[in-house]
């Protein structure tokens, strides 16, 4: 590692990551803040206090973003912004969205200790629900500032018990005009920095990485009816065996993909089968497939090639085929000029990094049609994730909070 | 069709198969008569009347199953016996199993009033629990008569509330030697009739068939471990996907058993996998092989060739494979002298018929290891069975009950 480790910044992220885990920790050792919920406000309104002590003007907006500013001495009225969520998915971690915010909130309190006031404005933020796990809605806090969401969106969203996103809402205090209104015209780029998800940086040794790209995704439905039949009197001539059919399905697409070489990835993670019973043949069969890649063409090609053997292999097993795309996500590239200063940061500061596409989604997405835009990856232990195992190294953490504060540095100073 | 149609002969059959169809009628219009249950009760002791009406002595056994007898002249102690079953799975049809039983009754009172005494014994049977629906220990009533079941197994087997077989029987007023034990050594052969369950006969518009084998099963629990992780982020290299493993080895079995293209079926009915999220890599997988064929050695060959490929398969994809072989049941071959005589009664008869592999199992395969023992079908319609769709021509059910009576007769007379 080329930064020398300072023990005050090392205890200060280790203090500050086991301070907001603390905020909804299950039994499990895991965090649950789904949002608007009673841990989910806890841990919005700490931050917004922990803010103010480190020496943050902070301030909620209608939706329940929560930002911490500093004024710049020479450009106020354009904002720098950066950090990430502290939603979590059931049962998650400690590090999944809200390391992105606490580095934020260090590295900025640092500069300012250290150099004082900015020459351009930085907010450090907050956002509410990245994860959609509570409302089938993600990015709800991201989209509500880039106008992606508007306040009437909510009326529509329910969660499992049938409550609309927006009465959630109200019910913690927002939605209301209490705040100002969450749409920004203001922001002139968005830094985030998050945990890879991945086992990319550990298998390679490496300790950070610019992020070139969030991928693109493609998220389909395909259900598959057959006939279903005795297991010992239908010949295997004849049959319509959804399983048979879908096993073709299924093998087929993962080979090519393994075959494509080119990061495209694809899974199928959800299957389910009628009736589902020994010995009788599967009458009807529905699986999910998930395919990503950063470049939308040829995910798109991928897809369309795929569904249309689909299409083949049903016929020959004399199945109907129906399949549905219910997520068409296009790639979001991060800002060019700002990834590759980042770049020329992380080779002047000499430490150990690649630049490299993100497969999860992050409200960096969001942020990145909407203005320039920037993710850094820091390593993450197995590539664990939304589990109460998910860890990443102190050091790391570190190597995260310092090259924050360089961009920030050469950015706002 | 050789015979000529006889309407009051058709006019019983339609009339007697209504009759029991009704004792335990759902409001599907299927047939429930779970073993030692209220409705099962009511329809053995219907049959033990209506047995008794039909001019037979009629009589349970310890484990509720039913004979009706006719003494022979000659040879009073050697029984022929000729029946099936009246219990049904859930919402079944009103054909499988009661047609066996009814054949036997008619064809067994017609003889007698046709032609008197036989020379040698008959009696008429409806077995109990030929399914294994409510407890999972099929062919309780021919297992107990040929000494594959103690009635101590009765102490160990419960249902789904935790019932023991034992328990579900004395309540009925089985199980306590207040009738003669279910054990015989007097039995000289079985004759079944049953309906095919498989689309065989009516396809290839035949009216009915000798079953020269009742085919030997192997079923088998396949799991598969491998490694959940996160759809986007993790590489298609170095994946440990257990449904992609998965869908290949079905994908193997099902296609070699069509190669075979002799008569084998293999089936995979059920699967689950875990997590069975659409955005995770499933990392574990578990399905259910049932493979059936006549002759023991393909059936073995077959399984242990394609258990080899499945640890292939396994291997190349990193997964860890665990396999049991929960049911492994030998064919049982029906008498060939007596098939071979029913194939020249037929052949005189001038039917269209074939003699043919029963895929499903009967109480003829218990009966078959014991004694003498042939078994013969007659169509189901679209090879429906089970379910309250199933449905057999009278015309064919009437062939059925002349061919029984023609067996009958030169066997007895």
């Amino acid at each position: 590692m080329a930064f020398r480790t300072s023990a005050p910044l090392t205890e200060e992220i280790a203090e500050r990551i086991n301070w907001l885990g603390q905020i909804g920790r299950t039994d499990n050792g895991g965090v649950t803040r789904l949002l608007y919920s009673d841990s989910w406000l806890k841990a919005q309104t700490a931050v917004k206090q922990k803010m103010e002590e480190m020496g943050l003007s902070a301030r909620f907006d209608d939706v329940g973003n929560v930002f911490g500013r500093v004024e710049g001495t020479e450009e106020r009225d354009r904002v720098i912004l950066t950090g990430s969520h502290i939603d979590t998915v059931v049962d998650g971690g400690k590090y999944d969205g809200a390391f992105g915010v606490l580095a934020a909130m260090i590295a900025v309190s640092r500069l300012k200790q250290e150099y004082g006031a900015p020459k351009k404005t930085i907010e450090t933020v907050a956002l509410c629900e990245e994860e959609g796990s509570r409302f089938h809605l993600a990015f709800w806090g991201s989209g509500s500032i880039t106008g992606r969401y508007q306040l009437s969106d909510a009326t529509t969203v329910t969660d499992g018990q049938g409550v609309t996103l927006e009465a959630a809402m109200r019910l913690m205090g927002f939605g209301q005009g209490k705040y100002p209104a969450a749409r920004r015209e203001d922001i002139a780029c968005f830094l985030e920095t998050h945990i890879e998800q991945g086992q990319i940086l550990e298998r390679e040794h490496l300790a950070w990485a610019p992020v070139s790209h969030i991928v693109g995704m493609k998220r389909m439905i395909i259900h598959l009816s057959g006939e279903s039949n005795h297991a010992g009197t239908t010949p295997m001539t004849g049959r319509r065996d959804a399983l048979y059919a879908a096993s073709q399905m299924i093998s087929d697409v993962i080979s090519h993909a393994k075959e494509q070489n080119n990061g495209l990835v694809a899974t199928v993670g959800q299957i389910s089968i009628q009736p589902n019973v020994g010995n009788v043949i599967p009458g009807g069969c529905t699986f999910a497939l998930d395919v990503r890649h950063h470049e939308y063409d040829v995910l798109h090609d991928f897809c369309t090639k795929e569904l249309e053997k689909f299409r083949l292999i049903a016929e020959k097993e004399s199945v109907d085929l129906d399949s549905k795309t219910w997520l068409d996500d296009a790639p979001v590239k991060m800002d060019p000029a700002m990834t590759q200063r980042h770049v020329s940061l992380a080779r002047k500061a000499g430490i150990p990094f690649k630049t490299m596409v993100s497969g999860a989604g992050h409200d960096s997405q969001i942020f990145g049609t909407y203005c320039p835009t920037a993710m850094m990856f820091v390593p993450s232990h197995n590539g664990i994730s939304h589990s109460p195992k998910e860890f990443t190294k102190l050091e790391d953490l570190e190597t995260g909070v310092r090259m924050l504060m360089k961009i920030l540095r050469e950015m706002a100073y």
